[in-house]
Protein backbone atom coordinates (compact mmCIF):
# COMPACT_ATOMS: atom_id res chain seq x y z
CA UNK A 1 0.00 0.00 0.00
CA UNK A 2 2.66 2.37 1.24
CA UNK A 3 4.55 3.48 -2.34
CA UNK A 4 8.14 4.40 -2.47
CA UNK A 5 7.46 7.91 -0.74
CA UNK A 6 10.04 8.63 1.38
CA UNK A 7 11.65 5.95 3.29
CA UNK A 8 11.37 7.75 6.23
CA UNK A 9 7.37 8.89 5.81
CA UNK A 10 6.80 5.34 4.69
CA UNK A 11 8.61 4.07 8.13
CA UNK A 12 6.58 5.98 10.28
CA UNK A 13 3.05 5.46 8.39
CA UNK A 14 4.13 1.52 8.97
CA UNK A 15 5.20 2.29 12.46
CA UNK A 16 1.75 3.92 13.25
CA UNK A 17 -0.19 0.59 12.20
CA UNK A 18 1.29 -0.59 15.82
CA UNK A 19 -1.41 1.29 17.21
CA UNK A 20 -4.91 -0.83 17.88
CA UNK A 21 -7.54 0.67 15.23
CA UNK A 22 -4.98 2.55 12.98
CA UNK A 23 -5.69 0.90 9.65
CA UNK A 24 -3.22 2.23 6.54
CA UNK A 25 -5.53 5.17 5.44
CA UNK A 26 -5.59 6.86 9.22
CA UNK A 27 -1.76 6.06 9.52
CA UNK A 28 -1.12 8.24 6.63
CA UNK A 29 -3.61 10.95 7.96
CA UNK A 30 -1.69 10.98 11.28
CA UNK A 31 1.67 10.86 9.65
CA UNK A 32 1.09 13.99 7.19
CA UNK A 33 -0.76 16.03 9.56
CA UNK A 34 1.90 15.55 13.08
CA UNK A 35 4.83 16.36 10.34
CA UNK A 36 3.01 19.26 8.52
CA UNK A 37 1.20 20.65 11.26
CA UNK A 38 2.79 19.31 14.53
CA UNK A 39 5.79 18.30 14.64
CA UNK A 40 6.06 19.23 18.45
CA UNK A 41 3.02 17.57 19.28
CA UNK A 42 4.98 14.27 17.52
CA UNK A 43 8.14 15.06 19.38
CA UNK A 44 6.27 14.66 22.67
CA UNK A 45 4.93 11.21 21.24
CA UNK A 46 8.06 10.30 21.10
CA UNK A 47 9.12 11.18 24.12
CA UNK A 48 6.53 9.70 26.49
CA UNK A 49 6.60 6.84 24.48
CA UNK A 50 10.00 6.14 24.69
CA UNK A 51 9.87 6.80 28.31
CA UNK A 52 7.03 5.01 29.48
CA UNK A 53 8.04 1.76 27.58
CA UNK A 54 11.38 2.25 29.39
CA UNK A 55 10.26 2.37 32.59
CA UNK A 56 6.49 1.21 33.36
CA UNK A 57 6.82 -2.47 34.94
CA UNK A 58 4.45 -4.03 37.30
CA UNK A 59 3.27 -2.52 40.35
CA UNK A 60 4.47 -5.23 43.25
CA UNK A 61 0.92 -4.94 45.71
CA UNK A 62 -1.71 -5.09 42.78
CA UNK A 63 0.26 -5.56 39.80
CA UNK A 64 -1.14 -2.73 37.64
CA UNK A 65 0.94 -1.09 34.79
CA UNK A 66 3.12 2.09 36.40
CA UNK A 67 6.40 2.60 36.85
CA UNK A 68 6.41 3.25 40.38
CA UNK A 69 7.19 0.42 43.07
CA UNK A 70 3.78 0.83 44.31
CA UNK A 71 1.08 2.01 42.31
CA UNK A 72 -0.59 5.49 43.25
CA UNK A 73 -3.88 3.93 44.50
CA UNK A 74 -1.54 0.63 46.72
CA UNK A 75 0.32 3.84 47.86
CA UNK A 76 -2.80 6.05 48.89
CA UNK A 77 -3.24 5.85 52.80
CA UNK A 78 -6.59 6.84 52.49
CA UNK A 79 -7.63 3.76 50.77
CA UNK A 80 -9.49 1.19 52.11
CA UNK A 81 -7.29 -1.92 52.30
CA UNK A 82 -9.74 -4.21 53.10
CA UNK A 83 -11.87 -4.09 50.24
CA UNK A 84 -9.99 -5.89 47.10
CA UNK A 85 -11.70 -5.40 43.51
CA UNK A 86 -10.20 -7.91 41.31
CA UNK A 87 -10.15 -6.89 37.67
CA UNK A 88 -8.88 -8.15 34.09
CA UNK A 89 -6.62 -5.09 33.16
CA UNK A 90 -4.88 -1.83 34.24
CA UNK A 91 -7.58 0.02 31.55
CA UNK A 92 -10.46 -1.40 34.27
CA UNK A 93 -8.86 0.10 36.78
CA UNK A 94 -8.55 3.48 35.27
CA UNK A 95 -12.41 2.76 34.29
CA UNK A 96 -12.92 2.32 37.82
CA UNK A 97 -11.20 5.30 39.12
CA UNK A 98 -13.21 7.50 36.47
CA UNK A 99 -16.07 6.20 37.82
CA UNK A 100 -15.07 7.95 41.08
CA UNK A 101 -17.00 5.79 43.55
CA UNK A 102 -14.22 2.80 44.73
CA UNK A 103 -12.29 3.81 47.89
CA UNK A 104 -10.93 0.15 48.26
CA UNK A 105 -7.72 -1.19 46.23
CA UNK A 106 -7.55 -3.65 43.08
CA UNK A 107 -5.99 -6.73 42.40
CA UNK A 108 -4.84 -7.04 38.60
CA UNK A 109 -5.17 -9.98 36.89
CA UNK A 110 -3.24 -8.91 33.27
CA UNK A 111 -5.30 -11.50 31.74
CA UNK A 112 -8.10 -14.43 32.65
CA UNK A 113 -7.42 -18.16 32.82
CA UNK A 114 -7.42 -20.14 29.58
CA UNK A 115 -5.57 -23.36 29.95
CA UNK A 116 -5.46 -23.79 26.16
CA UNK A 117 -2.91 -20.55 26.73
CA UNK A 118 -1.16 -22.12 28.85
CA UNK A 119 -2.32 -19.35 31.58
CA UNK A 120 -2.82 -20.59 34.63
CA UNK A 121 -3.29 -19.41 38.40
CA UNK A 122 -0.19 -18.93 38.48
CA UNK A 123 -0.04 -16.21 35.35
CA UNK A 124 -2.75 -14.48 36.73
CA UNK A 125 -0.94 -14.27 40.30
CA UNK A 126 -3.33 -16.00 42.70
CA UNK A 127 -0.48 -16.60 44.71
CA UNK A 128 -0.16 -13.20 45.56
CA UNK A 129 -3.82 -12.27 45.48
CA UNK A 130 -3.97 -14.80 47.93
CA UNK A 131 -1.23 -13.91 49.79
CA UNK A 132 -2.31 -9.98 49.83
CA UNK A 133 -5.64 -11.32 51.18
CA UNK A 134 -3.85 -13.04 54.13
CA UNK A 135 -1.59 -9.64 54.64
CA UNK A 136 -4.17 -6.81 54.44
CA UNK A 137 -6.71 -8.79 56.78
CA UNK A 138 -9.60 -8.62 53.75
CA UNK A 139 -12.71 -8.43 54.21
CA UNK A 140 -14.54 -7.93 50.82
CA UNK A 141 -13.35 -9.26 47.60
CA UNK A 142 -14.77 -7.94 44.52
CA UNK A 143 -15.04 -9.75 41.34
CA UNK A 144 -15.53 -7.50 38.64
CA UNK A 145 -13.55 -10.02 35.80
CA UNK A 146 -15.36 -9.47 32.16
CA UNK A 147 -18.89 -11.08 31.69
CA UNK A 148 -17.31 -13.17 28.84
CA UNK A 149 -16.84 -17.21 29.13
CA UNK A 150 -13.22 -16.93 30.42
CA UNK A 151 -14.01 -13.96 32.67
CA UNK A 152 -16.74 -15.68 34.60
CA UNK A 153 -14.59 -19.14 34.87
CA UNK A 154 -11.84 -17.15 36.10
CA UNK A 155 -14.58 -15.36 39.14
CA UNK A 156 -15.33 -18.84 39.80
CA UNK A 157 -11.90 -19.92 39.98
CA UNK A 158 -10.73 -16.99 42.34
CA UNK A 159 -14.41 -17.49 44.65
CA UNK A 160 -13.65 -20.82 45.28
CA UNK A 161 -10.02 -19.81 46.35
CA UNK A 162 -11.44 -17.40 48.50
CA UNK A 163 -14.20 -19.47 50.27
CA UNK A 164 -11.08 -21.56 51.50
CA UNK A 165 -9.89 -18.31 53.47
CA UNK A 166 -13.22 -17.49 54.45
CA UNK A 167 -13.61 -13.97 52.94
CA UNK A 168 -16.86 -12.81 51.83
CA UNK A 169 -16.50 -12.70 47.80
CA UNK A 170 -18.60 -10.46 45.74
CA UNK A 171 -19.16 -10.18 41.71
CA UNK A 172 -20.38 -6.90 39.85
CA UNK A 173 -23.54 -6.62 39.06
CA UNK A 174 -24.37 -6.99 35.29
CA UNK A 175 -27.63 -5.82 33.89
CA UNK A 176 -28.90 -3.15 31.36
CA UNK A 177 -26.60 -0.05 31.36
CA UNK A 178 -27.85 3.32 32.52
CA UNK A 179 -29.32 4.99 29.53
CA UNK A 180 -29.36 2.54 27.64
CA UNK A 181 -32.69 1.73 25.65
CA UNK A 182 -34.35 -2.19 26.47
CA UNK A 183 -34.69 -2.68 22.88
CA UNK A 184 -31.02 -1.94 21.84
CA UNK A 185 -30.02 -4.23 24.80
CA UNK A 186 -28.60 -8.17 23.61
CA UNK A 187 -30.79 -11.03 24.78
CA UNK A 188 -27.91 -12.27 26.99
CA UNK A 189 -28.18 -9.43 28.96
CA UNK A 190 -31.47 -8.78 29.42
CA UNK A 191 -31.99 -12.31 30.41
CA UNK A 192 -29.27 -11.48 32.97
CA UNK A 193 -30.78 -8.27 34.01
CA UNK A 194 -34.35 -10.23 34.86
CA UNK A 195 -32.55 -13.16 36.77
CA UNK A 196 -30.79 -10.79 38.66
CA UNK A 197 -34.21 -8.35 39.64
CA UNK A 198 -33.99 -6.31 43.02
CA UNK A 199 -37.27 -6.04 45.13
CA UNK A 200 -38.08 -2.55 43.83
CA UNK A 201 -38.54 -0.36 47.41
CA UNK B 1 -10.06 13.09 32.45
CA UNK B 2 -7.44 10.88 32.78
CA UNK B 3 -7.32 10.39 36.86
CA UNK B 4 -4.04 10.41 39.15
CA UNK B 5 -3.04 7.06 37.46
CA UNK B 6 0.99 7.51 37.28
CA UNK B 7 2.20 10.18 35.79
CA UNK B 8 4.33 8.54 32.48
CA UNK B 9 1.55 6.58 31.36
CA UNK B 10 -1.08 9.65 31.78
CA UNK B 11 1.71 11.50 30.00
CA UNK B 12 1.47 8.84 27.13
CA UNK B 13 -2.18 9.05 26.88
CA UNK B 14 -1.90 12.68 27.19
CA UNK B 15 0.16 12.85 24.18
CA UNK B 16 -1.47 10.23 21.68
CA UNK B 17 -4.19 12.70 21.63
CA UNK B 18 -1.85 14.77 19.09
CA UNK B 19 -3.27 12.53 16.97
CA UNK B 20 -6.08 13.17 14.28
CA UNK B 21 -9.03 11.13 15.77
CA UNK B 22 -7.70 10.13 18.37
CA UNK B 23 -9.70 10.80 21.42
CA UNK B 24 -9.53 10.19 25.41
CA UNK B 25 -10.72 6.73 25.36
CA UNK B 26 -8.76 5.29 22.38
CA UNK B 27 -5.73 7.17 23.69
CA UNK B 28 -6.31 5.13 27.03
CA UNK B 29 -6.72 1.71 24.99
CA UNK B 30 -3.60 2.82 22.74
CA UNK B 31 -1.55 3.25 25.42
CA UNK B 32 -2.31 0.02 27.90
CA UNK B 33 -2.31 -2.36 24.52
CA UNK B 34 1.04 -1.03 23.30
CA UNK B 35 2.47 -1.24 27.42
CA UNK B 36 0.99 -4.52 28.06
CA UNK B 37 1.17 -5.87 24.57
CA UNK B 38 3.17 -3.96 22.39
CA UNK B 39 6.37 -2.31 23.76
CA UNK B 40 8.40 -3.23 20.61
CA UNK B 41 5.85 -1.76 18.16
CA UNK B 42 5.86 1.30 20.59
CA UNK B 43 9.20 1.41 20.49
CA UNK B 44 9.65 1.08 17.04
CA UNK B 45 6.49 4.34 16.71
CA UNK B 46 8.95 6.58 18.56
CA UNK B 47 12.31 5.83 16.21
CA UNK B 48 9.43 6.40 13.36
CA UNK B 49 8.73 9.43 15.08
CA UNK B 50 11.73 10.91 15.65
CA UNK B 51 13.73 10.38 12.65
CA UNK B 52 11.28 11.92 10.81
CA UNK B 53 10.42 14.91 13.00
CA UNK B 54 14.23 15.67 12.80
CA UNK B 55 14.77 14.46 8.99
CA UNK B 56 11.28 15.42 6.91
CA UNK B 57 12.02 18.58 4.88
CA UNK B 58 10.35 19.74 1.84
CA UNK B 59 11.30 18.87 -1.86
CA UNK B 60 13.39 21.60 -3.75
CA UNK B 61 11.07 21.06 -6.96
CA UNK B 62 7.56 20.12 -5.90
CA UNK B 63 7.51 21.45 -2.24
CA UNK B 64 6.24 18.02 -0.73
CA UNK B 65 7.28 16.24 2.19
CA UNK B 66 10.55 14.23 2.43
CA UNK B 67 13.91 13.81 3.70
CA UNK B 68 15.63 13.83 0.55
CA UNK B 69 17.18 17.00 -1.05
CA UNK B 70 14.71 16.15 -4.11
CA UNK B 71 11.63 14.02 -3.50
CA UNK B 72 11.76 10.48 -5.32
CA UNK B 73 8.88 10.94 -7.90
CA UNK B 74 11.19 14.43 -9.17
CA UNK B 75 14.63 12.92 -8.82
CA UNK B 76 13.03 9.60 -10.93
CA UNK B 77 14.38 10.16 -14.51
CA UNK B 78 11.27 8.10 -16.01
CA UNK B 79 8.69 10.94 -14.72
CA UNK B 80 7.32 12.80 -17.68
CA UNK B 81 8.21 16.63 -16.22
CA UNK B 82 6.09 18.52 -19.13
CA UNK B 83 2.90 17.56 -17.49
CA UNK B 84 2.59 19.05 -13.71
CA UNK B 85 -0.06 18.07 -10.93
CA UNK B 86 -0.54 20.90 -8.82
CA UNK B 87 -2.14 19.54 -5.14
CA UNK B 88 -2.84 21.17 -1.84
CA UNK B 89 -0.86 18.49 -0.03
CA UNK B 90 1.31 15.39 0.45
CA UNK B 91 -1.27 13.54 1.46
CA UNK B 92 -2.72 13.98 -2.03
CA UNK B 93 0.48 13.05 -3.95
CA UNK B 94 0.08 9.67 -2.21
CA UNK B 95 -3.18 9.26 -3.32
CA UNK B 96 -2.47 9.82 -7.31
CA UNK B 97 0.57 7.51 -6.48
CA UNK B 98 -1.62 4.69 -5.60
CA UNK B 99 -3.85 5.12 -8.22
CA UNK B 100 -0.71 4.40 -10.60
CA UNK B 101 -2.06 6.05 -13.44
CA UNK B 102 -0.22 9.35 -13.31
CA UNK B 103 3.28 9.93 -14.88
CA UNK B 104 4.34 13.48 -15.11
CA UNK B 105 5.36 15.14 -11.79
CA UNK B 106 3.67 17.06 -9.01
CA UNK B 107 3.93 20.48 -7.48
CA UNK B 108 2.11 20.80 -3.43
CA UNK B 109 1.51 24.19 -2.69
CA UNK B 110 0.87 23.27 1.04
CA UNK B 111 -1.69 25.01 1.57
CA UNK B 112 -4.29 26.70 -0.44
CA UNK B 113 -4.98 30.61 -0.57
CA UNK B 114 -6.57 32.15 2.04
CA UNK B 115 -6.40 35.74 2.35
CA UNK B 116 -7.88 36.03 5.97
CA UNK B 117 -5.00 33.87 7.19
CA UNK B 118 -2.83 35.29 5.61
CA UNK B 119 -2.15 33.03 2.95
CA UNK B 120 -0.95 34.28 0.05
CA UNK B 121 1.04 33.15 -3.68
CA UNK B 122 4.22 33.74 -1.75
CA UNK B 123 3.06 31.20 1.14
CA UNK B 124 1.80 28.28 -1.79
CA UNK B 125 4.95 28.90 -3.82
CA UNK B 126 3.51 30.54 -6.93
CA UNK B 127 6.98 31.84 -7.40
CA UNK B 128 8.64 28.53 -7.04
CA UNK B 129 5.98 27.16 -9.76
CA UNK B 130 6.31 29.68 -12.20
CA UNK B 131 9.95 29.35 -12.29
CA UNK B 132 10.07 25.49 -12.42
CA UNK B 133 6.95 25.56 -15.30
CA UNK B 134 9.54 27.92 -17.45
CA UNK B 135 12.64 25.94 -16.63
CA UNK B 136 11.00 22.84 -17.86
CA UNK B 137 8.89 23.58 -20.36
CA UNK B 138 5.94 22.52 -19.56
CA UNK B 139 3.21 21.30 -22.09
CA UNK B 140 0.34 20.86 -19.36
CA UNK B 141 -0.58 21.70 -15.71
CA UNK B 142 -3.12 19.69 -13.62
CA UNK B 143 -5.24 21.82 -11.57
CA UNK B 144 -6.06 19.08 -8.55
CA UNK B 145 -6.96 20.93 -5.54
CA UNK B 146 -9.85 20.71 -3.85
CA UNK B 147 -13.44 20.96 -4.71
CA UNK B 148 -13.84 23.70 -2.06
CA UNK B 149 -14.72 26.80 -2.17
CA UNK B 150 -10.34 27.98 -1.57
CA UNK B 151 -9.36 24.90 -3.29
CA UNK B 152 -11.54 26.43 -6.29
CA UNK B 153 -9.96 29.83 -6.09
CA UNK B 154 -6.54 28.62 -5.74
CA UNK B 155 -7.11 27.07 -9.23
CA UNK B 156 -8.57 29.97 -10.70
CA UNK B 157 -5.45 31.88 -9.41
CA UNK B 158 -2.90 29.54 -10.71
CA UNK B 159 -4.54 29.21 -13.92
CA UNK B 160 -4.79 33.21 -14.94
CA UNK B 161 -1.11 32.81 -13.73
CA UNK B 162 -0.35 29.91 -16.10
CA UNK B 163 -2.37 31.71 -19.11
CA UNK B 164 0.00 34.58 -19.17
CA UNK B 165 3.42 31.77 -19.30
CA UNK B 166 0.85 30.31 -22.06
CA UNK B 167 0.72 26.92 -20.69
CA UNK B 168 -1.65 24.25 -21.57
CA UNK B 169 -3.84 24.59 -17.86
CA UNK B 170 -6.44 21.68 -17.28
CA UNK B 171 -8.81 20.88 -14.06
CA UNK B 172 -9.70 17.15 -12.86
CA UNK B 173 -12.95 15.75 -13.37
CA UNK B 174 -15.28 16.07 -10.62
CA UNK B 175 -18.78 14.22 -10.58
CA UNK B 176 -20.11 10.95 -9.06
CA UNK B 177 -17.92 8.70 -7.71
CA UNK B 178 -17.44 5.44 -9.08
CA UNK B 179 -19.00 2.31 -7.20
CA UNK B 180 -21.16 5.25 -5.61
CA UNK B 181 -25.14 5.02 -5.66
CA UNK B 182 -26.70 8.05 -7.40
CA UNK B 183 -29.60 8.61 -4.68
CA UNK B 184 -26.48 8.72 -2.12
CA UNK B 185 -24.15 11.59 -3.89
CA UNK B 186 -24.99 14.99 -2.66
CA UNK B 187 -27.04 17.52 -4.61
CA UNK B 188 -23.67 19.65 -5.18
CA UNK B 189 -21.95 16.83 -6.94
CA UNK B 190 -25.05 16.08 -9.12
CA UNK B 191 -24.92 19.41 -10.75
CA UNK B 192 -21.78 19.20 -11.17
CA UNK B 193 -21.94 15.84 -13.08
CA UNK B 194 -24.66 17.30 -14.13
CA UNK B 195 -22.80 20.11 -16.02
CA UNK B 196 -19.71 18.50 -16.75
CA UNK B 197 -21.23 15.65 -18.90
CA UNK B 198 -19.64 14.28 -21.99
CA UNK B 199 -20.71 12.71 -25.04
CA UNK B 200 -21.38 9.03 -24.70
CA UNK B 201 -19.90 7.35 -27.61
Amino acid sequence: MSSQYSPLIDELIEALRCLPGVGPKSAQRMSFQLLERNRSGGARLAKALEAAIDKVGHCRSCRTLTELDECLVCANPKRDRRTICVVESPADVLAFEQSGDYRGVYFVLMGHLSPIDGIGPAEIGIDLLVERVKALAVEELILATNPTVEGEATAYYISEQMRQLGVAVSRIAHGVPLGGELEYVDAGTLAHALKGRQRFE
